[in-house]
């Protein structure tokens, strides 16, 4: 049975749009009618695959709304959209859905990061979380949801705020673990490369494992000497803050196990 | 022109133990002559490819020693080995190589993590780092280095120290941000699974980019009513605290990036 086509437009010029667009220009039953960004100049690069636009006059009805903006532009732009009866869903980890102004509501949360660097993002092996007001415009967002990935679920704005946290811990916090590894490194001058299989196989390890029995480390183990070795090392600062602070966070909770 | 064949024992029965062994053994110019612990049980696995002992008296000359043995153990268990000729290198991170009680010292550190679940770590990928006390040495244990490993450094105690600590952040406390993650999708009904691509992404940005270039989130782009809101919905508990902290850290390091 061939899939109904769904006519989507994509409302922004940065990294989720753009990688979303790519992703919805290579899809069979799906029709990327139009984007829009307050400047053509980010989204130049789509104009042979579709219609750029930068005035909301031009703007089509289709089957669904999708605002790739900063969190803070979501609410005020979707007054404008009010006249439209498409669904507008917004694809932010952090905005109510409820806080949209348009008359049908969703979201559709595409939870990965995304750099301008990498030019190609398959969207099918990153999980989507979406929410709708109502059984039918969840459904029509489903339909788009599987189209592009493999791994789509249905959360609540509760839910989507829980994840977009545990994001910033392991993504955002983790990336400042590795600039503390580098710059330890530099200082010592040791090339950065030396520590990323380590970082690769940390990374591999919990995908079977996890985190919890994945923990080793001189604090996991109840090492203190080791840990009074390496707080010697680092004297003082920002690092020895930090080791200090997170290798008692360490020991508390491998003595809560041991209990 | 043919290789010299090398002959080495290794010491101990744990994790680093049991993959150097391994991968020695699959080394076609390096004979494993002994595999000695304390306990034959923990390493019977190899007797049908050398010989196991338990007992220091069997003790054969070799060309290295190798004690991949605990921290604590390394030094006093060097003594033991006073008698014998062989270069005796330890494999830890954070011993200093002139503790060592032997005649001839050296370190040979290979630079991963290493699990008893994985059953198969090929150590070519691993960085070896190296370290000796006199320069014939250098030359044994680096000839025996670059057979293992593609990726062989010399370094001093310092650097390795520097090293070692560098793992901890980029690993140990890597992986205490996955376990936050966990629990936060724990408590609210979620996998983990959903967080797993972001995870590895995270980790192969990195093979590229500096951790500074590919910092992102709230924080990093002083993001403030991103951050309050993650800090009103984890109301209170460890999990706030260091949400709190390490957004204040990369909060000063972007202001510092700007000035």
């Amino acid at each position: 049975m061939a899939k109904q086509s769904l006519h989507i437009t994509v409302f922004g010029g940065g990294n989720v749009a753009t990688h979303l667009a790519k992703n919805l220009l290579a899809l069979p039953n799906v029709r990327l009618q139009q984007i829009y960004n307050r400047h053509l100049n980010a989204i130049k690069n789509f104009e042979q695959d579709t219609e750029i636009i930068d005035d909301l006059s031009k703007l089509k009805p289709v089957d669904m709304f999708i605002l790739c903006l900063k969190d803070d532009v979501i609410v005020p732009f979707s007054k404008k959209l009010r006249a439209f009866d498409s669904l507008t869903v917004h694809t932010s980890g952090s905005v109510a859905m409820t806080d949209l102004q348009t008359r049908r509501k969703g979201v559709l949360y595409p939870f990965q990061t995304f750099s301008k660097d990498k030019p190609d993002l398959d969207f099918s092996n990153i999980p989507i979380l979406i929410e709708a007001e109502n059984d039918s415009d969840l459904q029509l967002l489903k339909n788009l949801a599987n189209r592009l990935s493999k791994n789509v679920q249905k959360v609540d704005s509760k839910q989507r705020q829980a994840l977009h946290i545990a994001g910033v811990f392991a993504a955002n916090f983790v990336n400042y673990m590795y600039r503390q590894a580098a710059e330890l490194l530099q200082d010592h001058q040791l090339s950065f490369d030396l520590v990323k299989p380590l970082i690769l196989e940390t990374a591999q390890k919990i995908q079977t494992l996890s985190p919890a029995e994945a923990q080793t480390g001189p604090a996991s183990r109840g090492d203190y000497k080791t840990i009074n070795k390496h707080l010697d090392f680092l004297k003082t600062g920002s690092k020895y803050d930090l080791y200090q602070y997170l290798s008692e966070l360490i020991l508390k909770d491998s003595e809560r196990k041991k209990i």
